[in-house]
């Protein structure tokens, strides 16, 4: 397959004039990188002596009262093997025993894309911006909330295609409440290869949907390839406090069977599965992502995997889980360090929030989310656009919006540049005091690429806003979402591969019953 | 008078039971604390080298091109006496010359309020939350854009006030433009000092203005205090690029005179008053702060001064500024590591946003750059609350969203605690894996201000929010800033001061005819 010809090698930034000239054809800073490599370091605000207490109530919590793994006896088997505790479901483990497990798992690796210019490292000082995953409900500024349907997973997998500043189609952008429970992952899938030339995620409620994703895989990247080199990732959930079921470490498992990489992500809100206090909310996090890495590396030795986060919290007046405030914030930084620590990749997640709407609100507890994720170090940014409404609705505005900042997020991410050129010297010799730049060499060499220029921002003066109708931004969103459908063009898809998905989810649906739930 | 019988003392947390029992008479966490000090590190994004590389294009910046000061031959006398080379207006400065003098100034000092428990430190650690300041315009849902009143400054000094979440009554809050332009100060400093008992700034747009406000603290104050206690900020502006003038040369020299600290900040648009790059436009900053700071300690040695930072950009597409934006935030960043490295006090910049509505855009730029003041060190962070319209309007509304924001940054600045207690190994024995914290002995013990629980979001169910009718944020915000005006209390006001400001004011206006301009 000729996507597969030459591995995708991200466009870094050069130094100096070819660089600048680069930048200037491509339009604003960032666009066309298939990923960001940070040029700012991690925002670590805990020092070695915290972060051990966390390591060590980690490990206690992990020897001394154990995590349940129910109805797996192969993951039992894997534990027992590896010299674990085991107890029934109980599995106890020695300290540092899953440190030392997990030393065989890479620090980074590449997710190869069926484009292979849109293949992305997830490591190091690469950071990823992904889809929100797992509404069930989608909202617009038209239709209000309703269920998610395949037409709108569609229209969600080509807005993220049709964004510049994602890099990711994600996985379950929303659900399609229209496909039978059993058989949706075979179109969700489907969609991702067909409409976007980005990277995916698989499915993970079943084992055998886990495998179907993969078997789709294989048809689009060759059998051989997939065994050695990682082109799907699973995002499997603990039922935290201290329990992994069944479906879930079955999944997991089938991934790291595939050499594909699981996202093992904790799903903890503050005060109802897990402790009130976020520094015991963090040890449970670690203690619990550490079991699951280190179960995929007793599957297949030396597979990916990335250490996932998530942190949350309650409203103390109305009991409601509440996203995007100070608290899990704060905790990305430190599950960032401790995720260092054991030299794996980290998934983060991005814009969070509780409002119902596109509004102020939203955007501010979504930007604090973000830039926590952004901070802490994360590599793969699961829920990057979309999320309103407690995580339960997908919005068209809010994706736009979100997609927007993530690209003001390349510009942030790029720091800043010291260099002669960067430094203006010279624009200083040229000006002097009391004059301006607009006309200067400097500036005429250099404004181009010079500053961020969101798209969704109304930057006009007020009379001139006013005059073209007092828009606000959900007002703008609102007509960007439907230009950019309008707009989409599908990515070329050798015929052959589509013909063989489309047989393979036409065999693999005959052979199920519809099933609802 | 008695409010000066005590200084103010923070009310910092205390570890273990007795801090957790005073935190939850107290409400959320956080509340009732004067000011916050800062329990994260700052987010240092450059090294050692790139930093001695912007000093040094400072340097060289100031040693080659040099700074005007126009119209101000008390500045020039001080330059020439202190050995700079000054060459009519032109002041150029040996490199080093500026950093010997700023040795100087206080690393940290005590701004006193009226009421000694709102006293606020400014330096170190600390973080004050001020208002925004400077806005000809405001703005309501109800009403939409006008000119802002003298009506409209007593309520945002009433806002603020009322708010537990800002530390600081701020300054010019927005122009009374009801009131004639050389007698608003006047109004502005009584009104601070009458429906508010915070810390304040006073008038910097004339010399005499300067002392009126100076003087109208000494009657609060009492004339000897104020000579060794700062009472009163007046914030400056540098002409950027390179020119300071004499309006502005003139009030911070009668701040220094009177020991009252003087915030001397650039004004810097890249591409307009600076190079369109970032690092050229800090250096410039550097070099116009460090300026207007010395020339503070020449005219009294050991002033109180704050180093202040203002970046922002421009939309290629409109011309037009741009605030809240990539590059001054990270600008920040830097701008924070270079005022630690000549140890002075750091103002910056709060909620900034070019959004004509409090909506998803302004929260989306406004978080972006609140958080950069945040996490760049900043000891005093004007504008934390009110800003739209690209500096140009004050909105009620969005005052309390911000101010709510401000709620949130103190537990954000609270970091995360790590002792037995936060790292809660004993509730995971009570709880186990599978079961939940909700009623267990230690969420009970915690969960009292366990959180944030912000005022303004709404977390309920959706159908909960719609049922009770949809409300956006900016309708809630509507709603809130109403009752926080409905429900003010004046703090009391010692009636002989009262009376003897009414009699300075009335004495101050009769000597003056009403200027408009």
């Amino acid at each position: 397959m000729d996507v597969l010809e030459h591995t995708a090698q991200p466009k870094r930034e050069r130094a100096g004039r070819g660089a600048r000239r680069e930048q200037r054809s491509h339009g604003p800073r960032g666009l066309g990188r298939p990923y960001i490599v940070r040029n700012i370091p991690t925002y670590d605000i805990l020092g070695e002596e915290s972060l051990i207490r966390i390591e060590e109530t980690a490990d206690r919590i992990l020897a001394e009262i154990g995590i349940e793994f129910r109805d797996d006896p192969v993951a039992l088997d894997h534990w027992r093997r590896a010299g674990a505790m085991v107890d029934g479901v109980l599995v106890r483990f020695e300290p540092g025993m899953l440190r030392e497990i997990l030393r065989s798992a890479p620090a980074s690796f590449i997710q190869h894309a069926r484009n292979p210019a849109r293949s992305v490292e997830i490591g190091g000082k690469s950071v990823v911006f992904s889809p929100a995953y797992g509404s069930p409900f989608v909202m617009d500024l038209d239709k209000g909330r309703r269920y998610g349907t395949i037409e709108d997973f569609r229209n969600f997998v080509k807005l993220a295609q049709a964004s510049p500043w994602l890099h990711h189609s994600g996985g379950t952008i929303c659900e399609p409440v229209d496909v039978p429970v059993n058989k949706r992952h075979l179109d969700m899938v489907y969609s991702h290869i067909k409409y976007s030339d980005r990277a995916f995620m698989g499915s993970v409620t079943a084992e055998s949907r886990a495998e179907d994703s993969i078997d789709m895989a294989r048809l689009v990247f060759g059998r051989d390839f997939v065994d050695q080199n990682c082109v799907i990732l699973g995002n499997v959930n603990v039922n935290s406090p201290l329990v992994w079921d069944a479906t879930m470490t079955a999944a997991l498992r089938a991934y790291a069977r595939a050499n594909q990489a699981a996202v093992i992500v904790p799903f903890i809100l503050g005060g109802a599965m897990g402790p009130v206090t976020n520094a015991g909310a963090i040890a449970q996090a670690h203690a619990e992502t550490m079991a699951g890495c280190a179960l995929t590396q007793l599957e297949r030795k030396g597979a990916p995997v990335i250490y996932g986060n998530f942190l949350s919290s309650m409203s103390l007046r109305s009991g409601s889980p509440t996203f995007g405030t100070p608290e899990p914030a704060i905790g990305s930084m430190v599950v960032g360090q401790l995720a260092r620590r054991l030299n794996l990749p980290l998934r983060c997640s991005g814009n969070f929030t509780t409002s119902k709407l596109p509004d102020a609100h939203a955007m501010n507890e979504g930007t604090m989310s973000m830039l926590a994720a952004v901070h802490c170090g994360a590599n793969f940014i699961l829920h990057s656009a979309g999320f309103l409404d407690g995580l339960l609705s997908m919005s068209y505005e809010k994706f736009v919006m979100d997609a927007d900042f993530c690209g003001a997020l390349h510009t942030y991410l790029d720091g800043v540049t010291i260099d002669d050129n960067q430094l203006a010297l010279d624009a200083f010799r040229e000006v002097g005091p009391g004059s301006h730049f607009f006309g200067s060499q400097h500036t005429l060499a250099n404004y181009e690429t010079a500053f961020w220029d969101s798209e969704m921002a109304d930057n006009e003066p007020f009379e001139k806003w006013e005059a073209a109708g007092s828009v606000d931004a959900a007002t703008r969103a609102n007509g960007k979402w439907k230009k950019m459908l309008a707009e989409y063009e599908a990515p070329p898809l050798d015929e052959g591969i589509d013909e063989a998905l489309k047989d393979f989810i036409a065999r693999r649906k005959a052979s199920m019953d519809d099933a609802w739930y």
